[in-house]
């Protein structure tokens, strides 16, 4: 049977478990990317494995998160990965080089390569053929020191795509599109491949448009076929050595198929709140404008900002709004420069931000209350935007730079096109802003640089097989990790101190719960059901680990945030029978008894000493996870692996 | 007896008082320029004031501080700008268009011309022979209405200028020696000249960065003579009309002269923590730097980064170093852009922010905890950088450039001087971002737009001849602004919404001040010696006001806290006998009695109704003062006398 080409690369890449549905499988990682607002904690987990120096072929820590800088602790957090980097030999992208996709995808990611990045936008460099993806800072310091990395075995999607985009319609348009037929979970458990004649159409960077974004489908992740395409992107960097062909076989077998006829579409807008709320741009003309805002990893190439400075050209924007444009990377920046697109984009009235996530991540530019953001973003989730009652529609660079002269939401078909963007047949190519790690001879006399912010990791105790402890916390159905350990810039920036994070801990639903648990000596959360959904932060997991908590009892848990538990050494159990969520309060004594045998066997016992109840208990776990929680956690896992 | 500079546009604005040592002199006011910062108070006042139109020839409102956007106000607050400044009449300089003196010295400013701006860098104007003041905002507000500006009739200093500054020392190092020189608190009650032979040989640029960063000196402003160089400079701007020739009389009496001798100069660095801690930049060549940001309305101008531009040219920043740099203008990034001067910054590892004023205020690029960090912009105090152990250096764009290749701090003469930068024949004009007001036919028809961050003014209370009210606190001596209205990230965002910020009032001194307040219907403060020292701001009376005090009692005050206090419309009383000031206790009712006679003949009783004490105070004010007292504050007053 012929093979889909994430499965062509799983393979290659297998190192446990089997190609079968439902089934677990291990993969070796080629290359690894860190960027810096979970890069502290993933170096710091690193450094707890101990291993001296990354087994990959390639790792690279970027900085482009916390660039505003307010407050000292990110600078402070730069200089810490700058320097881990140097000892254990990964590369450092400095802050003003570029938002971590958009450079990995120029100049370092692959076609037939695994990728894991710290960031749910990995999937980015799918457009040239890597099969990338989002992972927890854990399972990327674990992949540095060589450990293989787990998913579910996925299922396939095809996206078929045929004919070509009409001009002013753009790659945006196509992952709305997506987005509006599978909805932001049609792609949980799946890998969306894109295949079809209309591949060809579309350049590397258009291709990753659409496959970061498959990130708001819930996709293990997105990928493209690697083609000429591809092969003359990858010349024009001067990494011709780099390509190699890569295509699903004629007969490979997709689980499910989508059509699209890329000649057929006409812009789109993903309005508030929600990436899949697709709608057609001229269906919202009405609609006045206070902000504009272009950039992000998902539209800040080359071509997108050369569009947008044809489109912007000699007009002025409307006085109404406000026009940011943050360059994916230096390189676009430099290249704008060079052919006078930046004047032209100057002298229309855009304010130039650094080269960086920015707005996209809340990192200011937040819009007026009430406000209407047009965003060539990846996301409009409410508040995200660092305005509560702002509205935040997602589009392609085209429907911005129209939108922001009109001062309305406007339909770029409706005006005549802008001229075609070539792509260059050379890149300017300048590393210098990509530090290279310390030599073998040199890396043990580098000095990893800390600052008072920088606190270290919590460890998990080991396991015994009773524990007899309070309910520290009960709460809920659908608590989602947003409840467990909120974010926003006000708590973003502490992001590597935990006991301060703990303080925010269910802030939302307990704020005496940290000072509870800080004065117990361990405990148990008590949860409903789909406990832990949403974020896949493993700080939902490592702060509760901090105040103590030793297992978290729950009707249901969220797939991921249980793997975070386990891999932060917190046991998930789960009532046998849901009515028995009633039958403990907050306060109580609880034993858990038989747990050694428990995680092997799947059944534990809970006895609330304070009314005497006997409660049956599950430990869904697989045999994998079963080892990292008596080990303590991943991280003591894979060091008791690796000595 | 000839004139200075200063004198001959005094006596060409005045409209009250004598030009005599000790006399207030009113003047009227040509031209005004608020910022976001401090804008939205003075456009409330103004509106306040019920004057439908500025009475000014120009009145420019520019968005320069509050880009970051970390929240919903800032953006409120500057279409809240935009909305009414196009309804009263003043132009209005869009967000990234740049900072407010270097725009307003590129396009606005003339010799001759009185401008005051709510920016204590006003003085920038000075380079171009205009009479250029900092102000609170209700002085603008007034001014735009076309009310005088007052100021005790100035000191004349004179600088004398010799000779030529040697290759890579810059104007930068001017005004460092003359703060070296003179010291902060040198220039206090005086107006500082330049004059000499050496003014030739300084662009109207390096004169702007002279005069802007005296405001360091504390002096009442800095001004250059309009000449040659200045018609040149209009000439390239498209503005030569504006030129008029401007020049101190040959037999000007000074009291004070200082010579300075231009080719003798080096590179000179202010230390830690003041910018009058001067030292030869040799001196400091091993200390290792951290981080170097190039900018501010102090040293962002073509030939600032153009020099900058030239020394990076080909080479890597440090990769211990972080250079950020925020041109000071778009025209300024517009012509980098054009002549391949950006390439090369970006080339060389530069991470471009906004044209803003950006880490001058600590609007970002907080520096690493105990970082290094060189700035070629105007203050160095103490945590100003939002890093409260950070060192901070302010130096030349020269050293600056020099240092951030090396990682350490370097004498930039000692290595190959760059290029000299040629001034433009012509600079390239675009107005575009600068919006015209409404015609005086559409005025009317323009809706105001507030948002929810926009609260009222406090309204001052009408005067009665006896108040008996509590003491809500009693503070010691040396109180500061920042004492009585702290600032910093967290609150500046609410400079318009003085009930929010009413709950931060005195927080470091008595945090139960503010509900306590709030809890009584009115009362007095009670201090000692010298309260109200430091920063201008008004918010330091405001806020008081809206808590309800009406009137402060002190053994004695800083001078312009004083004057605000007397533009809010709350009583300034001093003790007759220092010692009295321990008669008084937090909570005594304390009776006022005399009041209205008071105001005129400067004595005011006291009766401590709980002790029983009588206690004789003084009232020092002017008779016009005592005019604004009586009105209820200087909005009301002027209110009244355009009645």
């Amino acid at each position: 049977m012929g093979q889909t080409i994430a499965q062509k690369i799983i393979a290659a890449h297998l190192v446990d478990g089997k190609m079968e549905p439902g089934c677990e499988v291990g993969l070796r990682i080629d290359q690894t990317l860190t960027q810096d607002a979970t890069g502290t904690m993933a170096y710091l987990e690193y450094e707890a494995m101990g291993i001296p120096r990354v087994r990959t072929e390639l790792s690279v820590a970027y900085i482009d998160h916390n660039t505003l800088q307010s407050g000292f602790m990110n600078a402070d957090d730069h200089r810490f990965i700058r320097t881990i980097a140097k000892k254990i030999g990964v590369r450092y992208s400095r802050p003003g080089n570029g938002i971590c996709h958009q450079v990995h995808l120029e100049r370092f990611a692959k076609p037939g390569k695994t990728l894991i990045g710290s960031d749910s936008h990995t999937p980015t460099a799918g457009g040239i053929g890597s099969l990338a993806m989002g992972a927890g800072g854990l399972d990327v310091a674990v992949a540095m020191g060589g450990g293989a990395y787990y998913i579910p075995y996925p299922k396939a999607t095809l996206v078929k795509l045929s004919g070509a985009l009409r001009p002013m319609v753009s790659a945006k348009d196509v992952i709305l599109e997506v987005l509006r037929v599978m909805s932001v979970k049609g792609g949980v458990g799946k890998i969306v491949e894109y295949g079809g004649e209309g591949v060809k159409n579309l350049t590397v960077p258009q291709r990753a448009t659409i496959t970061n974004m498959g990130a708001e489908l819930g996709a293990t992740t997105s990928i493209f076929p690697s083609d000429e395409v591809t092969h003359a992107f990858l010349k024009a960097q001067g990494r011709e050595e780099d390509y190699m062909p890569l295509a699903a076989d004629a007969d490979a077998v997709y689980d499910e198929v989508i059509e699209i006829d890329l000649s057929a579409l006409e812009p789109l807008a993903a309005c508030p709140h929600s990436p899949d709320n697709v709608k057609p741009v001229r269906s919202l003309s009405m609609t006045k404008v206070d902000q504009v805002c272009i950039g992000s990893c998902t539209n800040s190439s080359y071509a997108d900002l050369m569009t947008v400075a044809e489109i912007l050209k000699g007009k002025t924007v409307s006085p109404e709004v406000s026009l940011a444009i943050a360059p994916g990377s230096r390189q676009v920046l430099a290249m704008l420069s060079a052919n006078g697109a930046l004047t032209a984009l100057l002298d229309a009235g855009a304010r130039i931000l650094e080269s960086a996530c920015g707005p996209c991540i809340g990192m200011g530019q937040s819009p007026n209350s009430a406000g209407v953001s047009l965003r060539t973003f990846n996301r409009n989730f409410e508040g995200r935007s660092g305005t509560r009652d702002a509205g935040v529609y997602l589009v392609s660079p085209e429907t911005a730079a129209v939108s922001c002269l009109t001062g309305y939401i406007t339909d770029p078909t409706s005006v005549p096109a802008a001229a075609p963007v070539a792509m260059p047949e050379a890149f300017p190519i300048n590393d210098n802003m990509v530090d290279l790690p310390a030599s073998e001879d040199e890396y043990e006399s580098v000095e990893v640089l800390r600052g008072p912010n920088i606190k270290p990791l919590p460890v998990a105790q080991p396991l015994t097989d009773t524990m007899e402890l309070p309910c520290l916390l009960k709460v809920g159905d659908n608590i989602t990790t947003d409840h467990i350990m909120p974010a926003g810039s006000k708590i973003l920036p502490y992001r590597s101190n935990i006991p301060h994070l703990a303080n925010y801990c269910f802030e939302v639903c307990d704020p005496e719960f940290p000072a509870r648990a800080m004065a117990a000596e361990g405990g148990f959360i008590v949860g409903g059901a789909n406990y832990g959904q949403g974020s896949s932060r493993e700080h939902a997991a490592l702060v509760p680990l901090y105040l103590g908590i030793r297992a978290v009892v729950t009707v249901s848990f969220a797939r991921i945030h249980k793997a975070n538990l386990v891999n932060a050494g917190i046991l998930p159990l789960e009532f046998e029978n849901a009515a028995d969520y009633e039958k403990i309060s907050l306060g109580d004594t609880l034993e858990l008894s038989g747990v050694i045998a428990g995680i092997e066997n799947g059944a534990v016992t809970l006895t609330n000493k304070t009314t005497g109840c006997v409660i049956p208990l599950r430990c869904d776990i697989s045999a994998r996870q079963a080892q990292i929680i008596r080990a303590g956690g991943l991280l003591n896992y894979t060091r008791e692996k690796n000595r």
